[in-house]
């Protein structure tokens, strides 16, 4: 059974209820949002992470949001309306799901400006419900088209947490790992404990110990002696924005970990939702990278462990070509030698039209 | 002026002391090491580290372990003498620095076994301050043949800390950068943290900050979007055992940077006095590799990061295949492109008999 990363509960006064994810493992805690500042703490400070998951939060966050509205006709709704989703979309940059469910919300929230107020926010959150509903089945599509990719009998290796803890369910890439393991397969996985944050040591470890998936972990530094001598098949990560030429932000140190598995012939395989994707940018150069604070580099732990003033360089993020990267798994199929006219061709042939 | 990482106080009665490594950045705290068992554990718990500093401290290792000794003959003193060196050999397996220096006083101290004890100490502590000031000189050549690689008004890099902590003196990797900056060449260095015990972020850092050089700390995942993205012109690591083809033992994850500079074009360069050579050895698959504690990993910050009971893999070293580096610079010179003829050719010219 997955986790309950991210849930609704009460009516449209109700709060959000989530892992506070900053204190996993140790401490298995969940906090209630009540207003939509507490979800833009919450996002910004990765209590509750992973681009689907961050997507259903900023829906609910919109839901958050309407509590304090006192708009009285269409006018005083969209001001409204314009003010909170701008406000949700600033608490992160790079993830594009985000974006994707808040503008998901206000399209559906223009068409409800003529309702009364309260008969508008009922509307709301029932969307944003559908949006985590959805979510879960599209978790569980990606483990079915994923989990013929994971080679029986040998090793996979994943970098940061894309699993339930960062979706609705059972994640993108780890979503993989848990209907590889239902079908039967035997394997094992490598776990990048992730620097600076460790989702792979805090968030990836537990999951996969806690579904009873045969898992190591390691510093990343070790991904390349693990991959060259320990009979690594395969890589899975998620993504955080996929470009319409296939590049791929995901966290940082992803690149690294494509390089290497092209160095060693091992393939790497993207796994995400299609609301992952973002049409709009030609390529990987066009994502925004966040950038954060120096001291979660130097006193991630507590404790401060570089000397004071040293200058540090600390992206989320990075950007994997796409030329690196084997297949997209997406809930429409998988796509192979993700490219530019790859990439928009299979979004044309399944009837979607891209996000 | 470089710190004074290890260094002997007193005569024969005397101890030695070392910084404690472990604490930096942090404090700067200098312990006295009065007997054979707290330097064992001194190298051990990597209080005193870095290839060249712990063959030294081997070297003042067997003079504490004569203080404990009441040899009254040559038997008694081969007895003791082989029980000191055995059992400061077993506190590292990798670095062969380490069996270099002991393997030196062994044979400086069979020449002693007839020698009044007392005199034959006096000789095994010249001898190991020998070691110590030959070190300082070695250091100087290192930082003076490797400058000129420094590209100016670029960026490069280094893993883990092969500097003044790492030596008697200046350094080995870093010692180009010293002497680069007194030849008043402009570049900046990028740092890897280098877990699990972050000797770039506690040490590296530290020193460079310490002699006014340009530095930025990173995560080690963050290499490859800064060798990307960043102009970086070349890689300096150190080592700690070098094999007859030139394949190079260093700090886990050295081999990972060694493939991202060759997938981006950035020379690697490996910087090393001899002593750091095992000429006996054909290959890297024969650098018996220090596996250490779980710990490391799982609270290596004093607080727990990872779920209980998950499996831990935690390599110390990790071998760069000679086929990714560009040149390993030595006091005698700059070995290019080595492998397995030009590296016995080299110690052939220089008629050095290898090690």
């Amino acid at each position: 059974m997955p986790v309950s990363t991210i849930e609704w509960h009460g009516g449209i006064d109700g709060f959000c209820r989530i892992i506070e994810q900053t204190l996993l493992p140790t401490e298995l805690k969940y906090v209630d949002l009540v207003d939509q500042r507490q979800m833009w703490d919450a996002i910004k400070r990765l209590a509750v992470r992973g681009a689907p998951a961050i997507g259903i939060a900023g829906a609910f966050g919109v839901v958050l949001g309407f509590k304090e509205s006192k708009a009285k006709n269409a006018a005083e709704f969209d001001r409204d309306l314009d003010a909170i989703t701008s406000y949700l979309a600033s608490s992160r940059p790079t993830a594009v799901n985000l974006f994707w469910a808040i503008e998901r919300m206000k399209k559906v929230a223009r068409g409800l400006r003529e309702l009364p107020l309260q008969a508008a926010r009922e509307r709301l959150l029932a969307e944003a419900n559908t949006i985590l509903t959805e979510d879960k089945a599209i978790c569980r599509k990606l483990g079915e088209i994923g989990a013929p990719l994971v080679p029986d009998g040998r090793s996979a290796l994943t970098h940061c947490n894309a699993g339930g803890l960062a979706t609705a369910d059972y994640g993108t890439a780890l979503a993989v790992f848990f209907r590889a393991k239902e079908l039967g397969k035997r394997f094992h996985v490598f776990v990048d404990e992730t620097r600076p944050l460790l989702q792979g040591s805090r968030l990836t470890a537990w999951e996969l110990q806690h579904e009873g998936i045969d898992a190591t972990l390691i510093c990343d530094n070790m991904a390349a002696m693990v991959m060259r001598d320990k009979d690594v098949g395969v890589v899975f990560v998620g993504a955080d924005r996929i470009a319409r030429n296939g590049d791929t932000a995901n966290k940082i140190g992803t690149y690294g970990v494509s390089v290497l598995a092209k160095a060693h012939g091992v393939p790497f395989y993207v796994v995400a939702p299609v609301s992952t994707f973002d049409l709009t940018i030609p390529d990987g150069k066009h994502i925004p990278i966040e950038e954060r604070e120096d001291k979660e580099v130097t006193e991630g732990f507590g404790k401060r462990t570089a000397p004071t003033g040293i200058r540090v360089f600390n992206p989320a993020f990075d950007v994997t070509p796409h030329a690196n990267i084997a297949g997209i798994v997406t809930e429409l199929g998988l796509i192979e030698r993700p490219d530019a006219e790859r990439v928009p061709a299979f979004f044309k042939r399944h009837g979607h039209p891209g996000v």
